[in-house]
C-alpha cells in the first residue's frame, strides 16, 4: 500500500505533516504517529495546524509538538504530507502558501473524492480512519517501532473516528489493529478513553441539557434537528467546541435516518454537522450546501439566520430522503 | 477452564439457564449463546428470567425465548446454570424455588465473591463480561458453532458490559474476541449497536435534559451525584428503565472519582447506581449500604427520602474517598 509512497518520499529530507483545520483525534493521532515514524526512519519532521489542538487531545500533542505554520518554517521544508483530508483548501495557511511555494505534496487519507494534486496519495475511503492507514504504514515498514506513545496516538484516531468502533467502516481487521495497539502499547483502554472523553465540565452538561430541549423532527420523523445558539453558549459559559458529539443524540432516536446539528455562531454563520445511519449519503447532502465529508458524516456552512438555515437544509435533503428506500438501520 | 464444568453437566439432560433479575445485555447475550451451545451439544435448554427483556434486547430474545419461570417448568429441569451473577438471591423466583427443589446449580460469572453453593462454577472476576466467558466455552468446545446469531449475542454482552470496550476490564484478548465475532458472524458493528443504542425517544432526552440539571458535586469535587425522581419520569412520559446509562454523564466530569445516580422510585425506595473511575472500590461502598457489584460498578437501595439517601451515601463513602490516594484516572 505504501511502497511507492515511501520510495518517492526518499527524495526529500525535511517533511511537514499537516492535518485539516479544526483538527480532531484522527488528525492529531495521525500527525503524532506519522512524525514519529518519519523521525525513526531518518527524516526530519514537523507537524503543523492552523488551529489549536482540542483540549482533550493536548496530552497527545505533548508527545509531539503541533506547531502553527509560518512562512519561514514552511520554506525550510522539502515536501508536505497531508493527513486526514484530501483537498489543500482544507489545510488552511499551508494550502494557500503552497500555491506559490509549490512544494511536492503527499497525502494519506480516508475521505472520498481526493483532489488530483498529490505526487503520491494513499487514499482509502473505506478505511475506518487515517490512523488505521498509518498503522498499515508501520505494518509495512517497522511494526516493531510501535511503542506506547505511537500505540496511544493511533488508538485515539481509530476510536474517535469510529465512534468507539461502532461505525460500519469498522472491519474485523480494524478491531484486530486495536487489539494489537493495546498489546504493543501495554495500556488499558480507559487510560486513553478517559483523557478523550472524561474531561467534561458541569457547564458542558448545562449546554447539553439546553440543546436536548431543541430537538425537532422533520420529513416524517426521518430527520432529527438539534440546535445550539451563541446565547446558549454564553449563558452556560461554554464555547463552540463544547458541542462536540452532540449530534449523536438526535441520531439515536428510533427511526431517524439523518441527524443535523446547527450551531449559530453569529458572525461566522451557521455551522452544520450532518450524520447518517441509513443509505442517505450526507456527503452528497453537504455538497449541495457547499460542504462535504463522508457518506455517514459531513459538514457545511450556511450564512443564516438559523431558521432559514434549517429550512434550506431540509429542503435540499428532501429528495435524498425520499429517494432512500431502505429503512433506518434499527 | 470449562473441562470439569462440561464433564459434570453431562450427568443432566434438561438444563435451565437463569440470569439475574432486571437483566442487561450481558445476561440476555449469555443466555441466548449458552442455550444455543447446550442445544447444539444435545442438551435440552430453557432460558428464564423473572423480569421482561429490556426493549433494546428483545431482538436478541427472538433468537431464543426468555421465559418466565413457573414452578411446573422449573420442576421439569435436571439442573440450573446461573449466568452473570453468583448469588442465588439475585435470581428471583428460581433462587427461592430451589431452596426446596434442591436442583444442582452451576454458575458462569464474572462478579467478585461468589457464594459457595454451586457444584461447578466458572468464576472469573477479571473477565470483561460473562459473554467473554461463554465465548471461551465455545472456544474450548465448538468454536465452529458460532454463527451470526451467537456472534451477535456474545458481541452484545461484551460491548454493553465494557462500555463499548472502554473499561479497564478489557484486554487485548477481549478485543480479539470481538474481531473474531465480527468475522464469524459476518456483520457490521452498527447493525447491532443501533439495535442496542439507537432506539431512543425524544421523551428519554427530555428526561436526560432534566437529570443533567441535577448534578451536584461532593467531597471536594471527587464525587458527582445525579438524581431522577418519579415526578421527572411522570412529566416526561418515561420510566425507570429510561435512565439506563445516565450515570456515565456525571462520571465523565474532570476529576470525578465516583459518580452516583439516585433514582427515587417512591414505594420501592431509592435505587443507587455507583460507578468508579479510580481506585475507589464501589463494590465495598455499595456493600456498606446493603448492595454490591463490581469494583467499578455497583448498586444499592435506600429507604429514602432522597436527600437522606444522598447524605447517608456520601457519609458512608467519605472514608473510602479519603483513603484513595491515587488521583482520578484523567
Amino acid at each position: 500500500m505504501f511502497k511507492e509512497f515511501i520510495n518517492s518520499l526518499q527524495n526529500y529530507k525535511s517533511i511537514g505533516v499537516f492535518s485539516h483545520v479544526r483538527p480532531d483525534g484522527d488528525c492529531i493521532g495521525s500527525q503524532v504517529a506519522l512524525c514519529r515514524w518519519l523521525e525513526a526512519n531518518g527524516w526530519t519532521a514537523h507537524a503543523f495546524n492552523d488551529d489549536d489542538v482540542p483540549p482533550n487531545m493536548t496530552w497527545l500533542a505533548e508527545f509531539y509538538p503541533i506547531e502553527k505554520p509560518d512562512e519561514e518554517k514552511v520554506r525550510s521544508l522539502d515536501a508536505l504530507i497531508m493527513v486526514d483530508g484530501n483537498m489543500p483548501s482544507r489545510f488552511g495557511v499551508i494550502g494557500n502558501l503552497n500555491n506559490s511555494l509549490a512544494l511536492p505534496m503527499f497525502m494519506i487519507d480516508h475521505h472520498p473524492d481526493p483532489e488530483d494534486v498529490f505526487i503520491e496519495a494513499v487514499s482509502v475511503p473505506e478505511a475506518s480512519s487515517t490512523c488505521e492507514l498509518i498503522y498499515r504504514l508501520y505494518e509495512e515498514s517497522g511494526i516493531g517501532l510501535i511503542d506506547e506513545v505511537t500505540a496511544k496516538a493511533l488508538y485515539t484516531g481509530i476510536i474517535t473516528d469510529t465512534g468507539s468502533l461502532h461505525f460500519d467502516s469498522v472491519t474485523p481487521e480494524t478491531v484486530e489493529i486495536v487489539a494489537d495497539l493495546l498489546r504493543r502499547g501495554d495500556f488499558k483502554p480507559n487510560e486513553v478513553i478517559e483523557k478523550i472523553y472524561s474531561n467534561r465540565t458541569i457547564n458542558q452538561y448545562k449546554l447539553l441539557s439546553r440543546a436536548l430541549g431543541t430537538i425537532e423532527m422533520f420529513l416524517d420523523n426521518q430527520v432529527a434537528v438539534m440546535h445550539v445558539t451563541q446565547q446558549m453558549l454564553h449563558e452556560t459559559g461554554t464555547s463552540n467546541v463544547d458541542t462536540d458529539g452532540f449530534v449523536s443524540y438526535p441520531l439515536s432516536i428510533t427511526g431517524v435516518k439523518v441527524a443535523i446539528l446547527f450551531k449559530d455562531l453569529k458572525d461566522e454563520g451557521i455551522k452544520m454537522s450532518l450524520r447518517s445511519r441509513s443509505a442517505v449519503d450526507v456527503n452528497v447532502w453537504a455538497r449541495k450546501l457547499g460542504g462535504g465529508g463522508h457518506k455517514k458524516a459531513a459538514g457545511a456552512w450556511h450564512e443564516g439566520p438559523l431558521q432559514k438555515a434549517i429550512r434550506d437544509t431540509i429542503e435540499f435533503g428532501k429528495k435524498l430522503i425520499e429517494k432512500s428506500e431502505t429503512p433506518a438501520e434499527s
